[in-house]
């Protein structure tokens, strides 16, 4: 029996030949490798012995041949196969063991186009798919961390054609998520992220219990482990609505830096938001906000939960807290709520990984944009259109307001009062509708609008809003401007008196 | 010069190696490619004599070998590189036109594994990804549709490194999409379509004008021409928002099988539906539900668009009319609609791809999960739980309301009348509170909403909106029940004389 080992992560692999001489194979193997085996006292025959040919054009072709490839690639079950094999000299190959050229890293850490185009491994692919192809005879190893079942197997009499086929799939996912990093590098580099093709590679951090029904199977997959770096589950198991709920709350409680940012979530959107002088504070007057929808909702806090913010959360049924963390005396608080549960990021403030990019399933195919992002310039440069200007705490609320509208699904306003969420309106086909909505809602909830600040995330197209706002005693707004009816909108806002700004950026979200 | 030639799509080879041989290339063919060529009567070489070994197993081993991968990959601009390949009888090849098996042809055609295995091309991507390394001095064409202006570069002398560059892009995206389709099918086949790694490739339809907003750069891309195949653009250029609304659009127009469906969408949600004795009936009554929304909505239309509905559509201002197609004189009144948008699917009634799966972009990851689908069955195997059995204009009513109410956004009530919605309330936080603004508005519109049946996608969980509806006037109720005060709803339905439906089957949607 034979294994060509030839691995660009080094890490096992004196361990794993060793293991695999113990066993009885012979090991072939190429330049940094076969040195480093060598080193280590393991008996290994260099590729070039086998290949007849010497390694060339300074390791660019080592392993693309015909007795490597022949003898990964030849039928054991074809008696005409291993006649011409023995015929040609080809001597099967049973196992691979490939890891490829570190083009990731590689792109993280340099510009340099020649380097990296050095570092697109072509030897490497090849014998993996040779491998993976012919999974019916051969092992194909592409993963360190498999290197103990694949001994545990072959030690075990375990080695069989389900297990191969699991490597063989691991095989090709490896290629394929390493040609899709490619292609999308070299789209990013050269054709500004919107190439012919665009690929979406996803690893599988953990399978949902169903989907968005239960009728539905469901997952999550994340980019090089950036969901799962941000999300602990401390507490129960996250399901698909859950993860999409705390994605919602997530960006719009970590959109603030440091403050005491605390948002509760329902279906995506908002129905509570404040900043307070603590967390608990700031939690206490967010769910003043919607108490109803509150109710199996998901909370994110911008900070560590405390006791006593722990204890005030138990007071209603919360399906979600997600928090920078739990202190260990919130953790025994939240121990005697079966159904709750909490998820954590491990540190001190929300992070989010902040994705360039941006997609959406429509039926046969998707869309696909550049991430938005609120900028703070946006608020603070807004254009001033009204005889009025805003009071410093006025333009703190207009700031939380334009922030939470253009994280909420549109057509969507929002209503902020001393830092607090006082009403929402979302989602809607109209946006006098969603405005009118949440005015009426704040009324049933017994919240004073007046004095709040409102923000539009798209242009208010006629007067009407403004009007309706002044009624509620509305006295600041913050909305994009560029309506054709512009003039009429700033003339309603000085005959009410209120302080209008204009950000002219637009952030519909659906 | 030497092209080296080995094609699976066969189509316009020989004229393109022709062409090849009249600008002094070499060719050097495989196989079928080889004998193809031979047969046009065009000087071919085998590979076989550059390779110096045979072609065997049964074609499994044929240009893995250093004289062909050298040829490719050796750096032109490097004398090291010309001196070894003269050392060792290496002959450059300066142009590789490959495409591979047909892995996606094989699986549609067969289930047999063995047909399968066998239809993953090695030797192809290996040429393919050594050409595109060394693009610097190799052409590599892996599209047909390529020859003609490879042929003219050459002949130009504007074969140039950025032309070469993007041959290399198209052709790591070849080998890309091509491994993502194999472990995509492994998965399927082996893993349920949830295996570790997930795949979403799109191929690029077009560009749109920005994204979601003007600060951000969009496009649709799609699986395997599965959007741009029911989706022409007859009149203007289809936006981001435009393609995210004709989706929601067009799977509520199509729902409904033949019948005349209208649907009209804004901002991902419908605000008009009916289905009537014509399309000119169902648009009218449709509109009838929020005229205010429509403004500037999309129009899905299931069937042909004659002059009349045409002219109706005319009085108001609509973005997009998407339908199965537009008659001739209907698009001559369009004609003057300068912002109006048309697209057409060229059928007599709309279709879908219907997607098998479905995903949504998270910060840092994606969930992926079954396509939601809501069955004819659902409506007509649901459980009556109330005394009162529906009419059959009724039962109509609650198969409208329950397919819409499944593809809006949750929570969500729908409320519709002898087959028209005439009220809707979508995308908030709160069920009660979509229920309650859906009958406010209807109020506002003047829309009778007594005798409607009603819809919720998920279930009620407490009597109070039975109630509300109750007062509205309605008369059915569909809902998938499950709620542990499910008796309280079907004492109220009882107490108010309203018939109820159990479906069991939830329809969330975010």
């Amino acid at each position: 029996m034979r294994a060509l080992i030839s691995v660009s992560d080094k890490s096992g692999v004196e361990n794993f030949a060793k293991e695999l001489v113990a066993l009885g194979y012979e090991i072939i193997s190429t330049g940094g490798t076969y040195k480093k085996l060598q080193d280590a006292g393991i008996a290994v025959i260099e590729a070039n012995e086998v290949t007849k040919f010497p390694e060339c054009f300074e390791g660019r072709v080592k392993t693309l041949n015909p007795y490597i490839h022949g003898g990964i690639l030849h039928r054991r079950d074809k008696q005409s196969h291993l006649d011409q094999a023995k015929e040609l000299g080809v001597e099967g190959i049973d196992l691979v063991c490939v890891n490829l050229y570190p083009f990731k890293a590689t792109i993280e850490k340099t510009d340099d186009f020649e380097e990296i185009i050095e570092n697109i491994d072509i030897g490497g692919p090849a014998m993996v798919r040779s491998a993976a192809k012919n999974f019916d005879s051969v092992i194909i190893v592409t993963d360190v961390a498999d290197y103990d079942t694949v001994l545990d197997n072959l030690k075990n009499n375990t080695n069989t054609v389900e297990f191969r086929r699991d490597m063989m799939i691991k095989a090709f996912e490896h290629t394929a998520a390493y040609d899709s990093m490619i292609a999308n590098y070299m789209n990013g580099r050269f054709n500004d992220g919107f190439g012919e093709y665009q690929f979406i590679t996803g690893k599988k951090s953990f399978q949902t219990r169903y989907g968005e029904n239960p009728h539905q199977k469901g997952a999550l997959y994340e980019f090089d482990n950036h969901f799962t770096k941000n999300f602990k589950q401390i507490k129960g198991e996250a399901s698909f609505n859950n993860i999409n709920d705390v994605n919602g709350a997530l960006k719009i409680a970590s959109s603030f830096g440091d403050e005491n940012a605390v948002c509760i979530v329902k279906h995506g959107n908002p129905c509570g938001f404040a900043i307070k002088g603590t967390l608990l504070e700031s939690y206490t007057e967010a769910l003043k906000c919607d108490p109803v929808s509150a109710f199996g909702g998901v909370v994110a806090v911008n900070g560590v939960v405390t006791k006593e913010l722990a204890e005030k959360m138990n007071e209603i049924f919360l399906e979600v807290v997600m928090a920078a963390d739990f202190d260990a005396e919130a953790l025994e608080v939240f121990e005697k709520k079966k159904r709750l549960k909490l998820f954590a990021q491990g540190g001190t403030k929300l992070v989010m990984s902040n994705d360039s990019h941006d997609f959406k399933h429509v039926d046969g195919g998707f869309v696909y944009q550049n991430a938005d992002c609120i900028c703070d310039g946006e608020v603070h440069n807004a254009e001033q259109k009204s005889e009025l200007t805003a009071t410093a705490q006025e333009m703190k609320d207009l700031e939380i307001a334009w922030k939470v509208a253009g994280l909420t699904k549109s057509n969507c306003v929002v209503y902020v009062k001393d830092s607090a969420m006082v009403a929402v309106g979302m989602g809607m086909t109209s946006r006098v509708d969603a405005a009118q909505c949440a005015l009426k809602k704040a009324k049933e909830m017994d919240l004073d609008v007046s004095g709040a600040a409102m923000a539009s995330e798209a242009f208010f197209p006629f007067r009407d809003s403004i009007d309706a706002a002044a009624a509620a005693g509305v006295k600041a707004i913050i909305e994009p401007g560029g309506s054709i009816r512009d003039d009429e909108v700033i003339e309603a806002a000085n005959e009410h008196g209120i302080s209008l700004y204009f950000t002219t950026v637009r952030h519909f979200l659906h």
